[in-house]
Order: C-alpha cells, then sequence, then structure tokens
C-alpha cells in the first residue's frame, strides 16, 4: 500500500483548555496520537496474517508552533512515512481552523514512531509490511532516521533518574517550590481494547504535571512550546497505578524546561516492582494578559543533583537555539 | 407490563455547548438514546427468558423546539408506545428546565425503534414481550407506524452513497469548500457492555461532524434545527475506526440541510470489509449574537452529483413545509 | 508497613463547576475515593497472598469547609489510619491551590472504610494486612472509631426508606416542588476493573441530585456544606441501571436538609431485584452574587411522612450545632 493520509477534525471544548482560553499541549499530544496509532494500526493489519495493534514507542521533539483556541477545529492529518521490520515511522500535522474567520495555522508537526503487538500476546512484536515509496531517497533518508531513534533509545533507556521526593516548606523559586506529583489509578477508558494505556493518555497527564509545575514556578498563564522526544521504554497495564512527578530543571530568560517521569505501580500484582515507564522535558513559556511572552524567575537550584541537572538543560537549551538559528527555513 | 414512563435528568455543562453556550443538538440526542436503550433493555428483559440488550434500530425525524443552555437542567423521559414480534417502539420527550426562574420548555419529541439481541450472541434477535395499551386504537396506530417505518427502512437500506473525496483549494460555498469528515477510534466509553457503539454516541458524532461543516459554510454561531429518520444498518464493534463524513447538499433562505455518512471499518480485521453503517440529513439554521435567524450563503452545487442532491434536498424541503403548514397543531 | 501518604493533584475545569465557577461537592468527594481507592488497594496488596481490590464501605460524616474554583489546583492527600481484620480506615484531607496567587486552603478532610475484595471472587471480603501505629493511642482511639462506625452501620442497614414518587403540578417550597429523580446506566468508565461502580461515581451522582433539589427549591446559587455519613449496602455491578432520587427533608434559616436514595437494577438479569445500594442526607447552602449565604425559604412539610421526616432532620440540625459549638477548635 502507498502512504496513507486520514484526518480527524475535533472541535476544542472549554475542558480541553486553560483558563485563558488556551488548548493544553496534552490534550495536542493526545489527538496527535490518536491519529498515530489508527494509521499505524490499520496499515500493520493491511496483509493477511496475525492480527496486531500498534503501540506508541516514540515521540520525536515537537514545537507548539502556535495556540490553539477554544471554539477552534483541531485539524490532525497522518501520513506513513518509513517503515522496518518491525517499526512503523508516522508524521502527524496539526492545523488549527477558526471556522468563523476561516484562517488556519499550523500548529505541531510530530514524528511517531509504532510497534505492531500481537493481539494474541501483546508481549510478542510482529512483522510490519513495508511502505511504498514515491521517490527512492525517501527509503534512505527514512532508514538515517530509524537508525538515529535507536541509538537515542538504547541511550536514554538507563537515564533513569530518582524520584521526585516532597519537602517541608521549601523556598519561592527553588526545584521544591514548584515540584509537583500527581497519582492516577489506570482505568477502562485510558486503555485499548488489549489492556495497555494509549501513549497519548499518558502525554497528556505528563503534560498536565508540568504545566502545575510551571504555573507554580511563575504564577502567570503558561503554555507548552515544546516537549523533547519520549521514549515509552515498556507497556502500562490496566489496573496500575501511575505517578506522573515534575520538577522544574531550567530557566532561561523567557523559557522554563521541566522532566516528568512516569512510574508505573501494578498495584494488585506485588510480584512486579515499580518501573519508570516514561521520561521527557516540557519547555513552558509565560504569557501576559495579551498572549506576549513574559520573563520568567530564575530558577535556584540548590543540591549537587539540581544543579547538575540545570547545567544539563541549559546544554539542551543552547544546542536548540544553535539548531534553530541554523535551519531558518521558511514554516510551510 | 403496562406503559413504562421513567426521567433523566442532567445539568448542562460548558462541554455540552457551543461558545455561544447552546447545547449541541447531539447531546440531546445522545441523552435521547440513553432514555430509549434503557427503557426498552428493561421491557425486553421483564420475563424470564434469554436476557438481551436493546440495540438501536431507527430513530424517527426529530424538531429541535426549542434550545437549551449551559446550566439548564435536561429532563429526558421516555414510554413505550408500541412492540412488534422482534421490536419496541420508545417515544421519547425532552424539557429543559432554567431552575433559577423554574421555567419549562419543550426541547424535543423523538420516537426511537430498538431490536433486542440476545447477550449470549449479539447476532440472535430475541422476541419483544408484548405491552399492554390502555385503549384498543393505540396497538392499531402502533402497527401502522411500525409497517411505515418498515417500508422506509427497506427502501433506504440500498442507499448508500458515495464517499466524501477531499478538493484542494475549492472556492467558498461550494459543497467541497465546507466537507469535513472525521475518524474516531471506537473505545470502551463509546460501547455497550457486549462490545457495540451506543447509538447515541454515533448521532453526538454525526451531529458534531454536520455541525463543522455548516460552521464553515457559513461562518456564523450554528444550531442545530431537525435531523432526519436515521436508519442504523449494521452494529458498530468494538475495534473499529468510523469515518463520520458530512457535505452540504441544499440550502434555503435560512436553513441547511447536510448529509452525514458513518463508515466503519474493522481495522484489526482485514477479513470484514468496510462498510455503511448509518446515514442522515441535519438541519441548520444560523443565528445572530443575538440569537435570531439569519440568512444564509447560497450553496453553489458544482458537478452533476452536487445538483442533482441539491434537487432532492429541495424536495424534501418543501415536502416538510408543506406538512408543517398542513399540521398547524398548537404545541403542547 | 508505615503509615503510607500520598497526593493527587488535578487542575480544577469548567465541567466540574457550577455556572459560578464553583466546582461541585460531587467532583470533591469523587477525587476523595479515588485517593482511597488507590492507598487501601495498594496496602491490601502489600503482602503476598490472595490479589484484592479495595471496596468502599462507609464515609464518615465531611464538612466542605472552603469553596473551590475553576483554575485551582486540588491537592488530595490520603493515609492510612487504621486497620482492622476486613476494613482499612484511611483519612483524606484536601486543599484547594490558587498557583497564581500561592495561596492554599483546606477544603475538605475526610474519613473512608474500605474493605478488599478477592480479585477471583469479587463477593469473598479477605485479610487486610495490620498498620504499624507510631503511637500506642493510635490503635486504641482507630479501634473505637472502628467500633462506633459498625454499630452505626448495622443500624441504618434497615432504614431503607420509601422511593421518591412524581407528584402533578405541585405547589412552590413543597417537598414535591424540588424533588428530583435522575436515572443513569452504569457503563465500563463507571466502574473498577471487577465490574462494579466506584463509590465516588455513586456519592457525585447523589450531589449532583441533591444540587438539583436545592437548586428547584430556592432558585439561586447553592453549594453543597455537607455531607453526613453514607453506607455503601452492596455493591453495584456493571451493567445495572441506577435511580438516584432526592427530596428536602429539612431547611434551617440558612440551609436545606437533601435526602439522597441510590436504587441499583440488574436490567439484565430478572432472578436479581431492585436494591437500596446507599443513602445520605447532603446540607446545601444558598449563596448571593458575591459568595455571601443567603436566607432560605422554608420548606412546607404537606403529608405525616414529609412532617416526620422534617422533625428528624430538625433533630440532626441541632446536634450539629450543639456539637460544633461544644468543638469550637481552631481549623489547622
Amino acid at each position: 500500500p502507498a502512504f496513507q493520509v486520514q484526518a480527524i477534525l475535533l472541535i476544542m471544548r472549554p475542558d480541553d483548555a486553560n483558563v485563558a482560553g488556551n488548548v493544553h499541549g496534552g490534550t495536542i499530544l493526545k489527538m496527535i496520537e490518536e491519529a498515530g496509532a489508527i494509521i499505524s494500526t490499520r496499515h500493520c493489519n493491511s496483509q493477511n496474517g496475525e492480527r496486531c495493534v500498534a503501540a506508541l514507542a516514540r515521540v520525536e521533539r515537537t514545537d507548539f508552533l502556535s495556540p490553539m483556541c477554544i471554539g477552534e477545529v483541531a485539524h490532525v492529518s497522518a501520513e506513513i512515512t518509513y517503515t522496518s521490520k518491525h517499526s512503523v515511522e508516522v508524521q502527524v500535522n496539526v492545523m488549527s481552523e477558526n471556522i468563523l474567520t476561516g484562517a488556519k495555522k499550523l500548529t505541531n508537526k510530530a514524528t511517531l514512531w509504532y510497534v505492531p503487538l500481537s493481539l494474541k500476546n501483546v508481549d510478542k512484536v510482529l512483522e510490519v509490511p513495508p511502505v511504498v515509496y514515491s521517490r527512492q531517497e525517501q527509503e534512505e533518508e527514512g532508514r538515517k532516521r530509524y537508525e538515529a531513534q535507536k541509538l537515542e533509545r538504547m541511550e536514554t533507556k538507563w537515564r533513569n533518574g530518582d524520584i521526585v521526593q516532597p519537602v517541608l516548606n521549601p523556598e519561592p523559586n527553588t526545584v521544591s517550590y514548584s515540584q509537583s506529583s500527581l497519582i492516577h489509578l489506570v482505568g477502562p477508558s485510558d486503555c485499548t481494547l488489549h489492556g495497555f494505556v494509549h501513549g497519548g493518555v499518558t502525554m497528556k497527564l505528563m503534560d498536565e504535571v508540568a504545566g502545575i509545575v510551571a504555573a507554580r514556578h511563575c504564577k502567570t498563564n503558561i503554555v507548552t512550546a515544546s516537549v523533547d522526544a519520549i521514549n515509552f521504554h515498556d507497556k502500562i497495564r490496566k489496573g496500575c497505578v501511575i505517578t506522573i512527578s515534575g520538577r522544574m530543571t531550567f530557566t532561561s530568560n523567557k523559557s522554563m524546561e521541566i522532566e516528568v517521569l512516569v512510574d508505573a505501580d501494578p498495584v494488585v500484582d506485588s510480584s512486579q516492582k515499580r518501573y519508570r515507564a516514561a521520561s521527557a522535558f516540557f519547555t513552558y513559556v509565560s504569557l501576559s494578559q495579551e498572549g506576549r511572552s513574559l520573563p520568567v524567575p530564575q530558577l535556584v537550584p540548590e543540591t549537587e543533583d539540581e544543579k547538575k541537572r540545570f547545567e544539563e538543560g541549559k546544554g539542551r537549551y543552547l544546542q536548540m537555539k544553535a539548531k534553530r538559528q541554523g535551519h531558518t527555513e521558511p514554516q510551510p
């Protein structure tokens, strides 16, 4: 089968947005993942053979290019851009459409990797039918992206990080002051039909915690500016309790970086230990009531670990800045 | 058992309504169907015998008589008005109640048909216990309604219609300009306990797409004025992807008719083909900020098919207008 | 294991609140129960042995100490304070946090009792691993609370109450005028993984009905002030229809007491009869637009039953008032 394209349209509701009317980054990430899951599950079942469901393995770094508001229509389209033996790369674009003015804006471009799991045994990865490329170079470019993400996934697999611990009476602007944890009991509506949590549900919760950390730190209206690559190390099964913890790692003049850790705890099955299911860095910016970007109170790292994380965050920030200045391509 | 009556009360929330505070027609259709499903499932299980669940087969044409707003209480009552050997007719009334002023208004009157499916095998239709009528004529009148809808269902079974195809750079006011498709992965919370989608969930999605088409066409606040009869040709099972497509077929001076097609695609089961699950015509009107009905930009049909559909729509419009002028009964 | 503490953080959304922006008492009760269910399920599975899920058996009387608003973060923490052989006592505190100002307020303190049900057979109650107390007196104090609630549960088990019947054209300020019933078909997202309804879902519906009764009676903005002890007599299983009925029982100068009855009806299983699953008294107050407490129109009891219930309500009201004046401890 050739490249497949599909679109999801959704009207943004008050519950999808913050009090200023901006749709949460997490709501957008959830829609992106739903589109990716549909197109890759459909592709992986396009040939006769064992039936499967596509599980999210990784989301590449994505920027939130323009805000989406309540009442606008989100237009999510997905395309399969590469297949390896056991994985599918999906490119997803999100446009916001103001149906009253007809104005459309590109909100997000995201790249997701899925692996097909057998319906009979969700621990078994099946083979992916090859996609047909319209240009020869596409396969070669895709293979490069595949190898690059594979390498990075292996590297981050062991970057486990410690657990976020509560601190009594923290000072303003410290890491402890704004750090936050959210506990969620996984229910039926969070899960695929095969009993594990949709990647998009996890990302929505991650963004929610990051947003609480950012708002606690700067006490203004805040919005998601970008999310770095998220690797899903392991499935989160039905009946788990998940703890999503966020702590601020770095502040630039006008942005905040928040590390979010997702740990799954199989409450009713004591033979299984608590495990790190995913982790990512979210970047938030602070907005004035008119929607203009505001300076951010500077984070005060206290412990050695906090200082180390601050320097690492600065490194990521400077690297992205350099990358952006190098690639000054016009937006499509 | 005699006629059964029951009531559902629900407070309307911001997420149930558009930005102007009017509750979506789809939210009301979903409540109507929930009431119908409860009363008919209860009735069909009222005698000892094989346990069953009532599945929606058809909704008769219904008008939205007055708007419902956020904060109002929806009062939904249902009554069984006829039973054939294998189907149940339910009459549902919806009132909106402003609990601060105590004012109540009739919002909808709807007639729904259900068939009881065996819990052991949802492809098997069971027999319906007969309802007891208080007046002899009720049975005879019900039989006539039953025969009339049976005839119409058979006629529309083969009216399949083509698929809505995207068009590049369409002109304003054309069919292509406002046509819209929504893709939805059926999840556990969309389904009955027996793994098929609630009729009300499908109707809510249909209204959502029709609303996007109407808003794109006239770029104002729009509301559902009526829905013609909807036939549910086949169950939509858990794990399907459904595509709901809408295209404008006709505009009168102050109303727009939108055809909505629902196709189900059993993604993980390639032995089953995509099939048309339901279709219907929604009529929308455009409202000013003060809630007064506005003139609608006239639709410009381009292709032969679009011109044919426009004429058919005009026929339905004139027929309904004549019917309304013939029956100038006072509203209850 | 020692005392366990955990926290749930949630941003309050428009759908969680009434039109005046106050979060519904029912939303708060649902969060409280979710925290209680997680901590007690985790505790009951902390030793090797048969796996189980904790089911809510009782919630002690709880006051809503200060309002929570849209955009605020709810901070829910839970602690196990006592274990008997077959039950767990959990203390839950709710704080509201205005993340823009950093202000925190205590909203609720609640005590919940859970029993562990076997995953293999949810009709079998398992044993609870003992909790370790830091002070000797804690065990003795807990035992007293355990005995007191056990006694009260037995007493109320047989207080079944009649069913709320609709009345035609009732006069304002009578019981019949404001009484309300809500019917709900239990769906997958209402339930635990083991097929019965979360206690928190039931409490949210109970508060919703009580709120409709209160608003119909006084036609102003109303908020939950307190809920008396709720006993959960029996599990409500998936596929039931539940009827939640509310009627006003008593009015003081500035408060209204509403009795809420929950009846479960196993629609598809006619061998099982409709049964009373829970009941409770909710106290509501009426608020002006500035949030100040308003006088309440006096309830006019008509029948002998209504007069008897009014006197009983007055008794509860005077008892609570005396209790409050006796315990004038400063709030933490």
